[in-house]
């Protein structure tokens, strides 16, 4: 194993150089970089299509999306923004640096408020790669149940926004709100906290004025 | 990434050598041994527990309980059956045949019926790593959408059944129960696919016959 544990401390090195230079680009551009991580299911496509429907009339907005397989994320988020392209992964379990700096070719990101980059549904393998990011969102589904915080630590460690979506479904999932918010703020003390439903609306104010509050000064 | 590539390879086939050696053991002991894998949160170890607790008055359970950290599904888990094993992975993402191999130390495999394994919560990973089970079979639940076998589908044709769980909270989740079918069965065709709710029970007869059947003649 201990080769291994080298070559991967290699690659993840290697993507944290390529991270650093993706930021600085998305710094002196101006647009500001939100990345979205969760367990496949947690609705993040949901989520990003309501957000992105409701910042279009006022902001540039382009989305990446991950996936192994299939480009149906990339078509669903067209409906809300012209500028998606789709990420297929094949068997690799999250975005890296490197996919990103490729998806990014041909688009000019002066043109840009905000880039969004939906990762590949897994709640352990991104949360090593960093993708130069501004800020990292991890979601977690009321239907998912309260500690997956404590059994995923280092993916909420990693982020620094937290969303419970699907918080219409709470009732109906028994779903523990006070157990959820203690278990991740456990993990991640002081972590900002917001409860969504991209269905019923609840919390997406909050939230796109979070995003905003993000963008530089014009 | 061509050193990397080739590190792994070797890797798999390390653990393929090891598991072939465990279907070997299983086989000679009589125990039937099955493993189980979804996203986080799909509600495997509910599942379980109430299997467990529906099986435990005929046969003799053991079951090995995979996470990164805690070990609160062991605990959980505990209460259906008194050999009951937490596996903490610390940020590997899947279970391998070696861990398995590990965790069954000073335990009498011929004084067992069923041995159930739960994977880390992960619909990429496990998919690669053979454990030396029987069958092994996939969960989805109905609040993580039908499209999930489509867009992670390497997982879905390494299991041999798969059960979509929370059937209880379809409605809620305007969950398409032909759509999720079709899902699975184009990307492995035959499947056996039930519909199962360890809140009401529902599909929870057929299950644990269908894992009774597996059990060899005694």
């Amino acid at each position: 194993m201990t080769r291994l544990v080298e070559v991967r401390s290699r690659i993840l090195k290697e993507n944290d150089v390529l991270a650093r230079g993706l930021r600085d680009r998305f710094q002196q551009a101006g647009v500001c970089v939100i990345s979205f991580v969760s367990s496949p299911g947690s609705g993040k496509t949901t989520f990003l299509e309501k957000l992105m429907f409701r910042l279009s009339p006022r902001h540039r907005i382009a989305a990446l999306v991950g996936d192994l397989a299939t480009e149906n994320d990339a078509a669903r988020l067209s409906r809300a923004c012209t500028q998606v392209r789709q990420i297929t992964t094949g068997t690799i379990c999250h975005l890296d640096a490197k996919m990103i700096d490729k998806a990014l070719e041909g688009w000019r990101l002066e043109d840009l408020d905000f880039l969004f980059i939906e990762n590949v549904g897994n709640l352990v393998c991104p949360s090593g790669y960093d993708l130069g990011e501004q800020v990292r969102v991890v979601l977690l589904s009321a239907t998912e149940g309260e500690d997956k915080p404590l059994k995923y630590p280092t993916i909420f460690n990693t982020a620094d926004v937290a969303l419970i979506t699907k918080i219409d479904l709470a009732a109906a999932a028994e779903f523990d709100r006070e157990a959820a918010h203690r278990s991740i703020l456990s993990v991640r003390p002081g972590m900002k906290v917001l409860e969504v439903s991209a269905k019923t609306g609840e919390g997406m104010d909050e939230t796109e004025a979070l995003f905003e509050s993000l963008l530089a000064p014009a």
